[in-house]
């Protein structure tokens, strides 16, 4: 099969043959429905595919549809776009990225944000609890995680107002108004498209069975209201007012050639999160503020995978819906350039971040703008990417800053 | 208007016309709809209305409709069910109890729970934190919260199967199992109506206009799988495998007379929490273990109330959708017979409950089944009723016992 499509694709883009990623879209005065990123393009699947379900303002129908259906239909576009002459039919269906709208990609079922960056968990710890192990007893025997807020996902572009809420000093009672201490969190998402019935596990090995690609996201976080709530229970309104997901689904099979090692494990963990052979991903992803780039994750060290994270989500029986999203929590490498947050990247506002317009920041500004990205070795050598995250933040609403 | 309805209501029933709850019910062979309880009668909406939104398998387009359709329909209703020159039209639409399935009655969008009762937290703090405060310093400036699994809220006669899961005992390596610590926690949940933008917060005195109603809920709990993961992030697994809640959902116009005046709260809390006048509501819970009731929790002294709780929720700018569930924590009172959860009822399993039967329980064992009741005072001086909760503990799934 050809390893180049007949569709321009610009040197560099993130959207090749090799990608093809779903995701939502609409043109002027259309109703949403579901396509693929090809180049500066994106294809419109319902006529394509003579496949109504596409023609649905979600991808949940073609999530819930299973792994075979999604590599049928992977190898029809695969060989619509890179067959010339195919070009005659598929072309009408083209349309150019400027005039498309993008949407939020799928109805999310339930939210769970995981904390599987050691360094990240690490860092965290020797802020908040400076006299003892910065791990707590648990974080390598399991992965930690959390329910999130499914209701305030947004995709990319939407923007963020600031929250408003209790926050605390030392030897002062709490008091209200927005957040001072807001922060972003670069993160990879895993989107569920098989459900599993309640009382049942899903094993580690039928990962591939029931996820189906991945979305890079940001878990903004207001850290002074996260740390003032956030015990016994854990974090609440901190994260709840928003996260943010990138427009475009890169399906699984565009990521095999991404399929790394996951790092060592020790202590050996329980046979249930155990697996053998390259279950992590490399992704480089890229975190940009005002267009200053201010840190370089690599996702390939996280601790806990993407299959252990599913296999202990369910190990209780939890069932699984088409839809969930689960994330794989702030991904931060071992460097200070390579940490996922403002929280470790400012040493929790003691040590600026410096961008190179001459401007500082410890945590986020009102009218800032972030730009997660990310990209991957995929198929023929071709490096394929996850397209923009992007959010700006809005001063907090009326009426916030009073009581 | 008249005080009784004209369809045979028994004495002691939850259901009088003063009720007038909403559920979701099935017939042998016919699809799912949306139905009242009046009396051992269930009231199948969209012929008696002529209004087709009722013919669905779940009251979400109705919930979505807003206060004055609710009370519309109330009226309706009422005027119907008491009025005996209505009989020979409604009749027809009224099913045996006995012959309809019940169902989910909504489908759940975002689920919280919360941490109200005062001395719940105190009990459980005293149990794990004895050398502290058991209260957090947080916990009497803010209604403690975070999110559960929606996906897994389950409606009453849902046999849940006992979760599995990683416990660890001192001084030994975590070990994979069936939970040896499950339990119940005997709550109220809010059902959330009308929803809110994103960015947007809804005050103390607007919850009317978007909470519908009430269910009561059990939020089954792993405390061995809780108590080992939950450090820093909160309840996970231990909270996610299930969630029963009760098919009838009270609407808040059918529980006007049992609104009271909640505790004094000292410290006095921030603005956006402040409330006046009886928003706390006088339920009387009863949990029963195996046909023997164990405990009676009253919910009037829950420290948070319902609209403090929604206020909070939303305060931040996170956006409410129709289906929102929010539940109010464990509901215990000061005295020992008024626990509403075996951790407390057995201090941790040190000191067991005896029932009438002769048998004891620190937690539930298989087959055990725990039913939860709950009255409060209706209009017209009627004693109204939420129907029973319940739930059958099956064993661990097959595979459980293994790693």
């Amino acid at each position: 099969m050809a390893t180049r499509s007949w569709v321009p694709v610009p040197e560099g883009s993130d959207f090749p043959l090799q990608n093809l990623p779903y995701g939502v879209f609409s043109t002027s005065g259309s109703e949403r429905r579901c396509g693929v990123a090809i180049g500066e393009h994106v294809l419109d699947l319902a006529p394509v595919l003579g496949d109504q379900s596409f023609a649905a303002p979600s991808l949940n129908g073609f999530l819930a549809a299973g792994r075979a259906r999604w590599e049928q239909v992977r190898r029809s576009l695969t060989s619509f776009l890179s067959d010339p002459s195919h070009a005659i039919d598929v072309e009408p269906h083209l349309i150019a990225r400027q005039d498309a709208t993008l949407h939020l990609p799928f109805e999310v079922a339930d939210y769970v944000d995981f904390y599987a960056s050691e360094h990240h968990a690490i860092n965290v710890g020797r802020m908040f609890r400076p006299d003892a192990d910065p791990l707590t007893p648990n974080w390598k025997h399991l992965p930690i995680g959390y329910h999130g807020r499914a209701g305030t996902v947004v995709v990319s572009g939407t923007e963020v107002v600031r929250p408003c809420g209790q926050r605390k000093a030392p030897d002062a009672p709490p008091t209200y108004g927005p957040s001072q201490r807001l922060d972003i969190e670069a993160e990879v998402g895993f989107v569920v498209g098989v459900g599993s019935a309640q009382g049942t596990r899903v094993a580690v090995e039928d990962f591939r069975e029931h996820v189906f690609g991945v979305v890079l996201l940001n878990d903004w976080s207001a850290r002074d209201i996260q740390f003032w709530e956030g015990q016994p229970l854990g974090p609440f309104l901190g994260k709840s007012f928003a996260t943010s997901i990138s427009p475009w689904v890169v399906p699984l099979q565009a990521l095999e050639s991404a399929l790394v090692a996951p790092p060592p494990q020790d202590p050996e963990p329980l046979g249930y999160l155990q697996t053998a052979g390259p279950t992590a991903l490399d992704l480089a992803l890229e975190v940009a503020l005002n267009g200053h780039v201010i840190s370089r994750p690599p996702f390939a060290g996280m601790y806990w995978t993407a299959p252990q994270q599913l296999a202990h989500l369910t190990v209780n029986g939890a069932s699984l819906r088409t839809g969930d999203l689960y994330a794989s929590g702030t991904v931060s490498g071992p460097e200070r350039d390579q940490r996922g947050c403002l929280l470790e990247l400012s040493w929790n506002g003691t040590d600026p971040v410096h961008l190179a317009d001459g401007t500082s920041r410890t945590y986020l500004s009102d009218e800032d703008t972030v730009v997660i990205r990310a990209t991957a070795p995929g198929a023929d050598g071709v490096r394929i990417g996850f397209g923009e995250l992007r959010g700006t933040v809005l001063p907090a609403a009326p009426g916030g800053a009073g009581a």
